[in-house]
């Protein structure tokens, strides 16, 4: 049986990265529905990723989102956060919103659009020198929605290019972090469709290209903790963004949609001693709260991640590893589901309250006043979107 | 095998009914990337939709989508549309782009809200009264994102009220086309999510009560044209929402995803007499045309389902049926796959002639000048997209 | 807050019935791999069941297939049944496996074929005459493996027809179960592909026709519980065959793959106070164990089945009731969430005790030594598998 | 537009090969119906093999599996085929129908067991070395049923071991196939799931392992052709197994599913330069004819297979890449899609008629009164099935 002061150390160790864009409005193509409160700029999105690191103690880097999160002096951004208790984390890049991205950004067919799109990428390395980020991340919408409307082949040749441009660009302990999604918004070929295709792309580059697994990328069936595993075989897992689904890309909080499946990829982090910060993986979120208040749902995945944690450290590996070797399928799946079925929240509460954080931080938000307040103060002006 | 002048009799009778959203801007929740020349008011979709028409001859009508495509005077709506050689076809209702509908409309826990939802199904009734359409078209967005959001049976008992109260209200030609759709904008589960909840709502509803298919609703794998000869054998088949889908609802071009599987589907209208306009199926495109031209998009969708008619149609049935009833498998899979990789444009050009159109309507527009005219002229003003 | 004694109680009472097949061999199309001590008869079976109810004191019934466990004398061994703690429970029918149904049993294109389906459906009904069961289940691998390779309109008039027969003949006590699946034997289409099929026909043949739920025979992405939920609105729930699935129809372990899933449809079941056996559904497994020990695994599937059950029942339906009509969506997920991260093994080993059984049925099996004395005991002979 | 002289050369030239095993019996795990007349041996499988090749002239090698076709002398068993006109073309082998391979093979937690799998590997190759193959052919079932019953990581390193063993014992002519397989036999992880898996491996190995791609393996909504494009660029693709399917591994006929699919991947194939025999692209089929006479059903698959090839050839590829390069969505949708829509059956048959053969394979064969002659003559003895 795991070791209980063992657990608890790693999981007051755990780190969690929050991203800024989760904070301000989203919905999906049918409608946007604006919630009152909402930041209006980025020193706000960033009060709110404060906010959770003040009732969660885990969370204590935010990701930015360029150029939503774009400002004059990021020097001064990183300070304001600091003095939150935050620190600036991933820099995420946007090659999909401006007009000239219609039928791609780095794979489009003009080669003045593919300049345009790179130039961002290295401005962002730009912006991660000056906010000391280590990750740039990467996701390209490019794709295409008919058979025949471009080259499936030149567009790998032209995504390689760029790549290869950004690569070259990063600083000795920066790296790349280099997304992959089925579809959307691209419908019948996206040009980073699944992990081999990021990963294959890493490869080329060198070892500081790394993928990052977004959980609600995948075919359906698809099994995500063989992806886990495998990358991690392969020192090739750089990330995770975070968030459930039970169809497509839903972008639900972590844990929502199917919490044994969140356990079985935690366990399989812990299995790869990867859990440690040390190692080196960025545990994101990336998610939508179309309709629930944010901080709240944050926290919410937040606690989530931390209890699928939790139960993963306590796998009795000892047993479970004997199981398997002797091949006794019914106990070696009990030993496993004896973890899962474990109520870790009196666990929790305890690591929060040894880290003198209130041992239920939904409900200590919720009393709080604080969503109270920021609906009261956070009036006119322009909430922030996907579009800012 | 099929008698040739029935084949191309039934090919000039048939009848595709086009969306006017169709023909303003439409995208994903990343972006919507605006076109040059879409237009900015009803007239304007109307005046596309007709523009439709005079090339293919077989789309005389168009569905409106209220309150996007809502004026002051429908007669003078409908006046104009007889003016340009169309008339208006069914009425499609709005129940998810009010800030009130965020948890729900005719489903949603607040009765003040369901009231709102209720009395827009009826104004539109009040619509068709007017425009003289037969077809009520209901999509509900409504559903839940989590678990436990709210309760599933109790929303199947509002949605029957709300049904119900709407379905009184219908005068004596007039009926409900009630859609489903698997998921989006709800994730978790969505109160009409397959054709079976639509269906035991119409039966329990009455006779004016019939099931739309929209052909990019459904889970993977579902076999489409068998919910279509299901259907059609219990009365139930109202309407088709056509477009094709590689994912979820893309909403691409009719046939561009799957033209086999659209064969498929129109060979199960034909087998069953459904084709007839008589019949009463009301054959409707619901498409987003994100990065393509719209009115091409829309021929191009016109032909696409012209073309998988015409090879249904051409489907030697007598031989189709001796090769079933003799347990022959690969030879009935043949007689239907002879009709399938005929090449049927020549066959669909000469129905043009005769029809007085261009063989290509594809070609005869991009030579009209048409496009570039309203690029030029409609200038100025809110283009038209899913907000209005 | 649920009042604990009327859970335990709830629990308590709660019935699933074991399937006779599961006790037998079974395996893919690549190989079954056959497991030393696996019945030879259907008395061995039943043995296998009335052990299983041993163990845990709520599977006091057991389905039969036909003619797998097809004897002289069904009194005779009704009675086996009995003197072992058990009874028989549903009648399956196979039109599957003789050569003759290769293009279909009651759907066959082959009026003879049809008229010798049919018959053995009643013969079913002579033998529940018999065995005093209550239950006809109803499943058919009828499908098509080609487009065209059968007419699909034809094949429901046959299902109809064979149905309507099937049905007429059934006792005032008696009723069908009849099941649905996406694919499987039949790679194209399936006769009885979804609910609404099944359904559409229970409601043509009458009330004592009902829909049963194989929780593996859905699309991917199917929301069950909404089935369960509009099923059990309807009045046309009748049973479930419980098993799990990651991909197609895996009949893996009920719990095994997606725990919450099951929690989320027990909880459905519970809502409507349809948990109660006074209620009328019939709560079956239908799974294969192809690599582990038998009974064990069915054992642990009824645990499973019970802990999603206690979870159900303990959710704070009053708290769940406020959340849901404030429209407080993370709260009323928090609700649901709630009851399902509560460790109930405590509960259910307290029940257990308290019907005089050992509080950890799996263990106490495994003790017993009664693995080790079929092993020994059953040695020559047939083993039982899906072809008898 | 492609030049006819090419494009009937190319057809010509194009060459597929047949899979032993298609010729005898298969099934569902639910039943294998028998067929008469056909093979009891690998001589009359190669004759059926050989059968296929006279009437279609494209498929002149025939794989076989071991060790379904193990003889005492391949010598022997070559010089056969040779004098039937065909040869002996992969090796396949066969690790997953011993009562061993339970829990797997080569990723067996059990050393024994992995060590008599990684033999069987190698002998595999000894009898490469006598049939003089090039090609071995290695797909492994290996996975798990239930989390947690086996280590995901640790089986990779097995995998990994017993490839490299394999790779290192191939001759200077031989190389590896390595198949990838999403779900079944194993049921919540495969050891090689997507082609992602196979590639590392590949890359891993070396030059002379590469992926081969099985239609009919990948998660739904997977677009295969992308894989074939990306593997193509990295010069790792190895080999197909074509077969067609509508949910899972349906092993039907190749383009009976999805034709339209079928010639985006021979699109990609002649874009790519790689249909030429010279490039080493192994084309060949893996199907399972579970209702339909098996002969008839291979040559349709051919056929099916050259039609989508001669549209792929006919794709113009020079107004394509004009349209792609201006952006022209619907333009370049529109050549693909009039290449596809081409009735290319009459381009064929000139094919065929060019080279001596019967313009009508199918009818052919139906007319030679062939059947009938292997039903009349193949009777007694065991026949061909998965297990022999």
């Amino acid at each position: 049986m795991a070791d209980p002061a063992t657990v608890r150390r790693a999981l007051a160790a755990q780190r969690i990265e929050t991203p800024s864009w989760a904070f301000g409005n989203s919905g999906t193509r049918f409608k946007v529905f604006a919630q009152a409160g909402v930041p209006r700029n980025p020193q706000e999105k960033i009060a709110d990723a404060a906010t959770v690191h003040r009732f969660t103690g885990v969370a204590p880097t935010v990701a930015l989102h360029i150029p939503w999160d774009k400002v004059d002096d990021y020097a001064e951004l990183g300070a304001y956060a600091t003095s939150l208790g935050v620190r600036i984390g991933a820099i995420n890049t946007n090659v999909f919103q401006d007009d000239d991205y219609k039928l791609g950004s780095v794979t489009n067919p003009d080669a003045g659009v593919r300049r345009k799109a790179t130039d961002h990428l290295l401005e962002a390395i730009d912006i991660m020198d000056r906010t000391g980020s280590r990750d740039l991340k990467l996701w390209f919408s490019d794709g295409l929605n008919y058979p025949g409307q471009d080259d499936l082949r030149n567009r790998q040749d032209r995504l390689a290019a760029a790549l290869r441009e950004t690569y070259d660009r990063l600083g000795a302990e920066q790296r790349i972090l280099l997304e992959y999604k089925l579809f959307e918004p691209a419908f019948y070929a996206t040009d980073i469709p699944d992990w081999g295709t990021s990963y294959a792309h890493c490869v080329e580059l060198g070892e500081k290209a790394t993928v990052c697994i977004d959980t609600g990328h995948h075919a359906p069936g698809t099994n995500i903790e063989f992806i886990v595993a495998f990358l991690l075989r392969q020192g090739k897992l750089g990330a995770f963004d975070f968030n459930s689904r039970f169809y497509a890309d839903d972008d639900l909080m972590a844990g929502a949609a199917d919490p044994f499946q969140l356990f079985r990829i935690m366990y399989e982090i812990v299995r790869a001693g990867a859990l440690d910060p040390a190692y080196g993986i960025n545990f994101m979120l990336d998610q939508c709260h179309n309709i629930e208040a944010k901080i709240p749902a944050i926290i919410r995945s937040v606690l989530n991640i931390q209890e699928a944690t939790a139960k993963a450290l306590l796998v009795d590996r000892d047993a479970l590893g004997r199981a398997q070797n002797d091949g006794d399928v019914l106990e070696a799946n009990s030993v496993l589901m004896d973890a899962y079925n474990t109520d870790v929240r009196p666990l929790l509460a305890q690591v929060r309250a040894d880290a003198g954080l209130d041992p239920d931080p939904v409900r200590a938000y919720r009393r709080s006043g604080h969503q109270e307040k920021i609906v009261a103060d956070r009036v006119g002006g322009q909430q922030a979107g996907w579009g800012a």
